[in-house]
């Protein structure tokens, strides 16, 4: 899937939300433990309520690397169920993967090849080495970490350059040669909103990942305003604030109630594209 | 383990080598396939014949994930066999994971709760949130990436500060504030000797995880030179170079030559401390 075509995606579905599946098994209702499986469960069960209403599913690997090999196995069998099921939705592994040319070309494997998602997100700190191998599948996605929605952001991707300018803007100035708007998304914080607004001076043409809406207090229509390009170039994560909004055996509706929701917000902020 | 205790199993053992347990499954002697778990064999051979000569193991994450359920299966057998036999070892997972807390969290359980390794290797990106949930379990290490042996570490590791400083110096400078001697490690590769140097007048104290010895092209005599503290300080790590030192039914035999020959030379390092 191109950025043409995640657009239009976008455009059919009049929807830029991606569901976050950050499954922790001790948030799951109680009705559904006794399954050999609860969280794929669960999951299943917020797919099939949610899909409607989003163009992206973004499984974040540490909830199931917590749960050893049954989660491993766990996160195999949703990302093999969304794809068969709704083959049409974008899936990014969150995994803020990076390490030297050799270990990148593994993981590269590990996500494309195994697990056959659609897009990984990468820590870009050891620079070109750590995204290169990523961008050498065709169809798949890279998607930087530029600026973070954490508090601690501010640490060190906000520090100011000796040459000019932040951290986290050059590393969209410097990645942006490294692949195209096909291959390349960057993670933007919805919490620092105002900054889409000068990122989108450096790249207004690729999309941003926007995580931060909902449970970490960012707004969706302060991240339309500043981010929001001619193809809409946003896909807005949310997660807790979707799959943990009910946690009685009408989990799934209230999950599916809220995406809708998102949807119907999110159609008035693309009836212009 | 802390830092006093890991020295004195270097001065025991006369050796700070880690082998790393980079295993690729394309790169496994051919008499070893016909196993139900060749990557699980493959290691366990490795460990035992090098496991005299060394004194911690550490598995890339990269290598086991490309390989699937299965893959993660054997990584959890391997790390087992390694606690059950060899209980003094300490073993790193190579993971360069970092995320928000909620996230890092999860992470800090999947490493130090269900896969019992005793360090992990962070990316410090995203700052203080991304490291915090490592550093509250007692008797475990984080190990951060500060300068790494790869040729695009001058991409973003390297760049000046507008307040003086390199940005892997800012982040050693910041980082050390989070935890003590005791919990936390940093990456510098071997490539990168002489930059030692400057970062052992920041953290004279701290042991550093050194990574490029070998296949990459770093000396340890240099590493040593400009590295080494009163109590040692140094894990010095090899993989390609001991693992893959012979691909026939004597692989093993020449592992364990190739890190004997390692630990002699760090004996002769050692004999002042």
């Amino acid at each position: 899937m191109n950025a043409q075509q995640l657009f239009e995606r976008i455009r059919t579905k009049q929807s830029f939300l991606c569901v976050g599946l950050d499954t922790d098994s001790a948030k799951i209702p109680e009705h559904l433990l006794s399954h050999e499986d609860a969280v794929f469960e669960f999951n299943r069960s917020i797919v099939d309520a949610t899909a409607p209403y989003t163009v992206c599913y973004k499984p974040n690997l540490a909830f199931y690397e917590a749960a050893g090999t049954k989660g491993w196995q766990s996160l195999h069998k949703i990302v093999s169920y969304i794809k068969d099921k709704y083959p049409d939705m974008l899936i990014i592994a969150d995994a803020k993967r990076g390490d030297i040319g050799n270990t990148s070309e593994m993981y590269a494997r590990a996500f494309f090849m195994d697990m056959k998602v659609d897009a990984v997100t990468l820590s870009p700190y050891m620079g070109q080495d750590t995204v290169k191998p990523f961008l050498s599948f065709p169809d798949k996605w890279s998607v930087l970490l530029a600026l973070t929605s954490n508090p601690s952001a501010r640490d060190f991707e906000t520090l100011e350059l000796a040459e000019g300018g932040k951290l986290y803007e050059k590393v969209i100035r410097t990645s942006m040669q490294w692949g195209s708007v096909d291959n390349t998304m960057y993670v933007v914080g919805a919490t620092q909103a105002q900054m889409l607004a000068d990122i989108r001076r450096i790249i207004p043409d690729h999309f941003l990942l926007v995580p931060g809406v909902g449970a970490q207090g960012g707004s969706l229509q302060e991240v339309a305003r500043y981010g929001m390009n001619s193809r809409c170039g946003l896909l807005v994560n949310s997660s807790r604030a979707i799959i943990y909004a009910d946690k009685t055996v009408h989990f799934a509706q209230v999950a599916g109630q809220q995406a809708r929701a998102m949807r119907d917000e999110m159609a008035a902020l693309l009836k212009n594209l």
